[in-house]
């Protein structure tokens, strides 16, 4: 379903001016229907009726940027519903581990470990077979000088953090192959998108087009996250793809 | 009351060289008086003597942008005491759910989620007729054009993402008569100031002006939030509105 | 431990290639071995096993920062462990009290309300007597101008916004000995790094040099916050670290 030039503000407009219709089991629930029925109705009709049903992005890749968006701005109470929406996706275990791992670096450790105990609930109450996630981990290519200009610039001012950026995350976690290099930049685009780092997208969004992650997709995903982290994290974001698209020899 | 040149400042002073008085019943309660005696006299002498009652902004005004602040920072715990104390102070019930979906927008679906199970012990306990809440909301005349520029500036590289700013956003939720242009203005205003991004207030300034909310009322509201959101959110949304100001043809 | 050159790299390409080991009793605890080994790797070899024990600074002063981000940003559930820690590295109750109220001001009244629960839990457990917490302050020698330029500058739009920096800011809660001047720098800072407010660390970073704290603790401290705020926060501050020290006459 994508959204026609009338439809969905006409919609809109004529839901607006009428008597709202009988609560009735949808994705708001009943307290979004009994307390806030406007926001009921653009959760039903266009969050869950028109954004998540578009073809511009799978539902898979969308579960992947929203469980990584509620990682990194720590709403473990909305990842229980997404995790398991993310697992019925097509999202395995082992790559919904590797999203939190990847996100202790990138949002912080405490975010990671507020996720885990949603993590092992979801788990066990879904029976997924942990002994899958102690495998072996392959190891991908390693892309030359990806991502690591900020970081190499920093080596002057703080060799550490430079030594860190380059061994640790650079040279191992984005060499692991539990997530592949195009989501691993998907993952990042989201949660830089939803902490409000948008000035530092740009590596990541040409990590992730080298990586096979195409415009439209990013743009799409960064759309569908206006819901889950507001429209300012979205519009600055959306700023920050049109400069580097811009930037693009 | 307002601050004097001498009274604020004299009256910490000699506060910090004194023994503290005996823990009283004050809005910081016996927790911050126990454990942080400091932080109880900040409490109770400057934000609740002397920044919640100043004449600047109305009561009714500053618990909107605290609930504001509150919802778009994912602070239900607060929420509960500060929902009670904006609908004693005026806040209607239909307003106070506009707050919520409009900041489902502004601050994400997340956010918004959260606090309506706040709302919902609220309301109930203060016996608020929810059916209300389902009444026929009016629409606003459109304000060609308002607020549009950062979003429509994105339709070349994100048409889906202006198409439901146009849309849904600026054709339908500021539209909506459950909170006055003025209000909404405000609300907005609170949460980008919460949220950090003051880099995207501009338009909104404008809004509220032309709604007929005074810039004095901007400067103090953002004040007020300085103590909701930390000093360098408010510093940082002061200097935006500083440059808007200067920027007025 | 410090880092070699090729230590840590090596020992995380040998450990990721190989069959992982029977899950131990390490911090990263029995959680993320089971659902995440990768980041219980991480945690144990790099975050405790390199970063916590490096000799740029202290555990004190490592545990100092750590509280500040995570009453900065809201974690509560992480604070528990973790202001236990730093009570056990030398931070005073009526120093870790005094970060409570400091971040009152630096990330607003919420984020040091939620963790006045903490602290309580925390003290009581660890039998503290907090009748020393109620003893009188002295106070600091007024550092004429410091950091306060900012907020000076916004004087003409906000008046009582500058007031309310010069007289309670600046004027009594950094004048307060409950924290030395260094230490109370050290926290702003962390604390500005981990909300991602990079922008304003400028006047923070010259008013630590002043007090004794050394740049290349500074570095140290962003360095070890990379891992509780995210590397992208840290990578912002460490940028604007950089600019404050080529700016330096």
């Amino acid at each position: 379903m994508t959204i026609t030039a009338l439809s969905l503000g006409a919609l809109l407009a004529a839901a607006a001016m009428e008597t709202p219709p009988a609560p009735a089991a949808g994705p708001s629930g009943p307290l979004q229907q009994k307390l806030a029925p406007a926001l009921a109705r653009y959760t039903d009709d266009v969050l869950f009726g028109t954004v998540w049903p578009s073809p511009g992005l799978s539902p898979r890749d969308r579960s992947l940027i929203v469980i990584s968006a509620l990682i990194a701005t720590n709403k473990p109470a909305q990842l229980t519903g997404h995790l398991n929406r993310a697992l019925a996706n097509g999202v395995t275990p082992v790559e919904a581990s590797g999203v939190l791992t990847h996100l202790a670096f990138y949002a912080g450790w405490p975010n990671a470990v507020s996720a885990l105990e949603v993590y092992d609930r979801v788990y066990t109450d879904r029976k997924i077979d942990v002994a899958a996630l102690q495998a072996k981990v392959g190891r991908l290519a390693d892309d030359d000088g990806f991502g690591r200009s900020a970081e190499a610039a920093l080596a002057p001012t703080a060799p550490k953090f430079a030594r860190l950026s380059e061994e640790v995350v650079f040279g191992d976690l984005w060499r692991r192959s539990d997530l592949s290099a195009r989501d691993r930049a998907l993952v990042t685009i989201a949660a830089l998108t939803a902490m409000g780092e948008a000035d530092q997208l740009a590596p990541y969004l040409r990590r992730g087009r080298e990586a096979g992650l195409k415009p439209a997709e990013v743009t799409e995903a960064i759309t569908h996250l206006a819901f889950y982290a507001g429209w300012p994290r979205a519009t600055e974001a959306l700023g920050s793809v049109a400069r580097t698209l811009e930037a693009k020899p």
